[in-house]
């Protein structure tokens, strides 16, 4: 009987190897490039010579962009999620979906096994072997590079002795790159201490080159979902993508994350994120609007905790779903317009008007004397306001003279 | 008997009106004016004429920078305290200390009243109200400007009528200013919309004459607690003030916070903090190379929580002491050096070293094979990882099928 | 023109007391009694003859208990809500469906004033003044009890002046009753210590007849809500009402709980909770076996704070409805069966089971080796599982070893 | 040269197969019994004749009852940690003391590997591994049971076989027993409905023989830590072992739990806990009196949190240390004294007093008029409380007549 694998694809070097090594032990294999925003037409002509070059028996490019957005970015911005508060969680959320699009392809095609190109160092192999053994029940995980303990230079042997093309490495560093941003890492990214170079970065322009002016941009939300730019109504992957190239031009949503891998070693990485990095500025502005202080703090730790999640590979855990049905009830209100401005690696906001704001200076007005109260009222709230303090202060008090009297009468 | 009044004194038009109120009330009155940073020589000088002129009895300036740093600040610091992610609490902090301040000088002269200016609109009533009545039980607290609602209109009228000199606003602007910031309030800050002119701002250069040359700065930590600027042992109300103006000069630390007062209302205000800004970038930094994944997540909610209880007035409970311990005991490690570059209104770190560093390139390698495991131990890692989310999946289609099987049955 | 007021009416002497002050006062008088489960057909009409005999214009019982359910009820099972883990919140949750029926009354007629019997010092002026200041735009709110400071003795003395009759007290003790149980305050509870006698129970047999033999029980649920109790299916407050009933043969859900005020105050309160305490102990049996553990760690947080939200006042605090849609989403799989006995004063659970179990003995057998996985997986994961621990620990070696290292060379 | 392993002996067949087959494998073994209170001296000798019988080269008890309470249990009461609100963590606190004390002694005779008897199936394996992988770095962990995937007949066979005696199963069930209180595994804890028979209990007299009279106990508590019993001064291990013995006459702290492994089973236990359900319910009546409620909130949080950690085997984590600091700050007042009940299988609290009780009659009484505040205060305060609640339905109102305006004039 026919062996059939599906291959996770990318054309680098690992998933090159995967395709060769199978149908050296004699797998079928249908290659599969999931698009999760990181590739242009001409690159997927490449990778397809390349996987058709390595003799595969099928090769599909999966356009996967709206639902990484629906399924994903949607809640990662309701979250404002960004790990250590600077990374948005560019590669986590598009393994996910990559999961699951080749558990898909799998079950329909009735593949034997689903092959990922993962080392045993990294999140990656995580988060695909748990997708999948949840995704595609009874068919077998594979994931060559991991299992042979692979060096680049003997996958590179390996490919070169039987005539494959071996992908070419143009630069010190790898990069991942999808529609929520791009990480880099390599070189400088293996300390703690010191900064990438230029040349490194491959979405955001160089210094240099950075307009002289400022750019401004405004951006219309409907229950937390991004949905105009500049008036312009979007499909949200489209408005992702505009905002990347713009942003981009001004070196917006550059830097640097240290953080913790799922097996717990530190990892630190290099990122640029112009769209996320400006929507979720944007987002985190207009909800301090419309959301009530008790929203704001349990939103922002159970918005962590969903990052934490997704980072950490639990997409399948049911804590997630309960999550996105609380990040969706905080979001009803979460409808209006932000002003922002794209300078010098900023993305700046401006301000922000809601029909739903709570700042309502006609009730109101922050530091001047309000129709909602009376003075008196507010003495009466203020003195009310900290009685377990106080009470708290008068037992400590009432304590240490007991003590006293205690030691008084016993001496 | 005489009855004696402590005013705690701004020299502002509020407090002046207090002063000439009480002692035409017959009050002796001693007025306090806390120094937390925000007045220079010049300006303590100007403060004191205003009020010998007011006839009071007695007036002081006590300085309360270090207090402010060791009771507070360290911890805003250890917790990187930061309102909806961006204000570092410049103003709150300061109200303890000066409440406290003003009530340790009253029980130490024994007086009837403590003084304070606050109207009955925002957070400083309940601030001074709450910590007053803790610290200072048994004395009454007196807040005329809430009590008589007065406008600006009728207080200046009041002093004018009375041949007192009325304090000059020169701006159209309230600015509070301390060792952990200024914050600016009015025009702009009214709407949730628009941005303030540079003439409001009060401690960083205007944009025209930031430099076209970034400035590197090297801040040395001990436990959590800022100790050397560029390799030179300071005291940290010194490094504070220096980093303050060494971050003025690059606009560094700006920023527009919409926030909720204690009451419930929202506010807008505009602030300026170059050193808690860059001091918070710098120790967020250490933290991620020497904290475990576990402390960061706690100390990330246990530290939003502490600034809202500052932020909120409850300064006195003492859940704070509770957090102080949890957030020092965090901090054991967190011992180091992190370099910046100041430029362009930024602050942005390079990078961090610490003996501590849980980043060890020498037992694991983000991104390549470790020697602390191999790749059949990181499969086998994998595969119980996700042993929940299976389960759970499995019992979702165990639970289908019995009632496919039941309706089958029934039908 | 006519002034029109709504009482919400208890029959009891303060809201008696309101009603003759407020027709003295020149008020035509709604009194609206909302039955929350606290009364039978007896006292509704003891109740309705004493309004009629103060001389309200209009009389109405309106019968809250399925709202008070649907509203509220669902949501604290969700949550397992019980206050310093023992106390099943019974008043507060009455109060917002009082305070919301009384609204919506007042509204409908028109009404320029809602009338509420509560001191100055508890918990239900602050319950009924926020949600009726919510839910009633632009009606007053009256407590005349409060704004008089009256006490017991002369509300006595001033409807006896009147000729009006004075509900007699036959206790020592006061009492609310409603469906999710009843709380009794007074003598003992005074104090921190010291237990009710017998005679102060109103829903629990007293300890001399108890049943010797144990009840079963069984009661099964569907997405969190129970529905049958032994096989036969009942509307939610059909079976809280029989659960009651039966549990309070046997002496289920008493006890005495020490909690704090919103405003801050400590207070203690004796409860009989027959249904809830029963209804919660086998909610949370059934979800131990279907929910993930980090659904049952993050439902416990959040349904530990839903319960203080409740208890404090903030039944329109929009959290609430960010909360009740993630607890609704935990309950998706909450569906099964659970057995328990009644006996001795205690609801005890003997076992659950349900469709959903993740408890599966084919799958993996607690303390057995599984068909998951094998040894050596099991090994290597629990390897990995502690990488971050052991980097911690080389790292505070590596400190110590580099700090000797500088102390040997310095010496 | 000679190799040397320590192996964690409990007489059993597990570890009685480890002594075997180490000593096959030519290796010398030390077997060493960590006494953590499941032990009277009758077992110790017969585990101590086993040892010798089996060849070992030496045999130790170590007596760490009081270690295990100084390093965990001490905070396992401040935190009130209760598994699923029931179960008090009797076995994983345990195997933190185990696992160090085998890592001391091992390290102190410079001993090669350390030999645990686990399984791969359940949580002793992670637990010790975590442990002796950071408290003993460069020795080598042995896990023949696990590496073997042995049966219980496989090792009876093997040891028979050899002429060892085989330790008799006097009962289908197997059981765990220490000072924090006994598990029982086996028969119908493998399924989640049913309850084990009288005859499977260790440390509970049978229901039969119950005591038909309560008996009452007195405990005082200082700083958090139990200090005397019915007035008499006790070593913590002392007093829990009295309370095992008095509260296992009256059946207290029997349960059963449904719980998560840290692979991510389910597991059900029985367990009996005398003195720990005793405690834990006392000390947490004793905190509702002195603890503020955000205390009492966010120590619930932490405390599940903390418990969480010690069940799944971080006991290393650096973030228990943190927790222990916020933990033990909280204790500071817990000082008192509180009355219980023995009777019936349960220990009910009837009362606490405490020097810093925060239920302070005299100035303030709940549900009557308060010294500290009056009537139009408590009004004010009310009024202001809800102050977002209105601003929030305010805006919603708004927001709602502004689009059916837009909606009137477009159409």
């Amino acid at each position: 009987m026919d062996k059939l694998a599906v291959l996770a694809f990318s054309g680098g070097l690992d998933t090159s190897y995967c395709a060769a090594w199978l149908l050296e032990q004699g797998w079928r294999v249908h290659a599969i490039t999931v698009n999760t925003g990181g590739f242009d037409a001409d690159e997927l002509a490449k990778i397809e010579a390349r996987a058709r070059a390595l003799g595969v028996a099928e090769f599909r490019v999966i356009d996967a962009r709206k639902k990484l957005f629906d399924q994903t970015l949607r809640y990662l911005i309701f979250a404002n999620a960004l790990r250590g508060e600077v990374y948005p969680l560019c590669v986590s959320c598009e393994r996910e979906v990559q999961a699951e699009t080749c558990a898909t392809y799998a079950r329909s095609i009735g593949a034997q096994a689903i092959v990922h190109g993962s080392t045993g160092a990294g999140n990656d192999q995580v988060r695909f072997d748990v997708a999948l053994r949840v995704l595609a029940p009874g068919i077998q995980i594979l994931t060559p590079i991991r299992e042979q303990a692979l060096s680049r230079a003997a996958s590179t042997e390996y490919l070169a002795a039987r005539g494959f093309e071996v992908p070419a490495k143009t630069t010190a560093y790898s990069v991942n790159r999808g529609l929520w941003g791009a990480t880099i890492g390599g070189g400088e990214t293996h300390r703690s201490d010191g900064v990438l170079p230029e040349e490194a970065y491959v979405l955001t322009a160089a210094r240099a080159a950075w307009p002289k002016q400022p750019e401004s941009v405004r951006i219309d939300f409907s229950q937390g979902v991004p949905m105009a730019l500049d008036g312009r109504t979007l499909e949200p992957v489209t408005l992702i993508e505009e905002l990347n190239q713009r942003g981009g031009l001004h070196g917006v949503g550059r830097g640097v994350h240290v953080g913790d891998t799922i097996i717990g070693i530190k990892g630190r990485v290099a990122f640029e994120a112009p769209a996320a990095t400006t929507l979720i500025a944007a987002h985190r502005e207009l909800e301090k609007l419309v959301l009530s202080r008790q929203q704001s703090f349990w939103k922002q730790t159970l918005g962590e905790l969903y990052a934490s999640l997704i980072h950490e590979a639990h997409f399948c855990e049911p804590l997630c779903t309960d999550i996105e049905a609380f990040l969706s009830s905080t979001q009803r209100r979460v409808t209006g317009r932000v002003h922002l401005q794209l300078w010098q690696g900023q993305a700046t906001v401006l301000g922000a008007t809601s029909p739903f704001s709570l700042m309502n200076p006609e009730l109101a007005k922050y530091g001047e004397q309000s129709s909602l109260w009376s003075g008196a009222e507010a003495a009466g709230f203020s003195k009310l306001y900290g009685t377990q303090e106080l009470l708290w202060q008068r037992a400590g008090e009432a304590a240490r003279k007991a003590e006293e009297t205690t030691h008084a009468v016993a001496s």
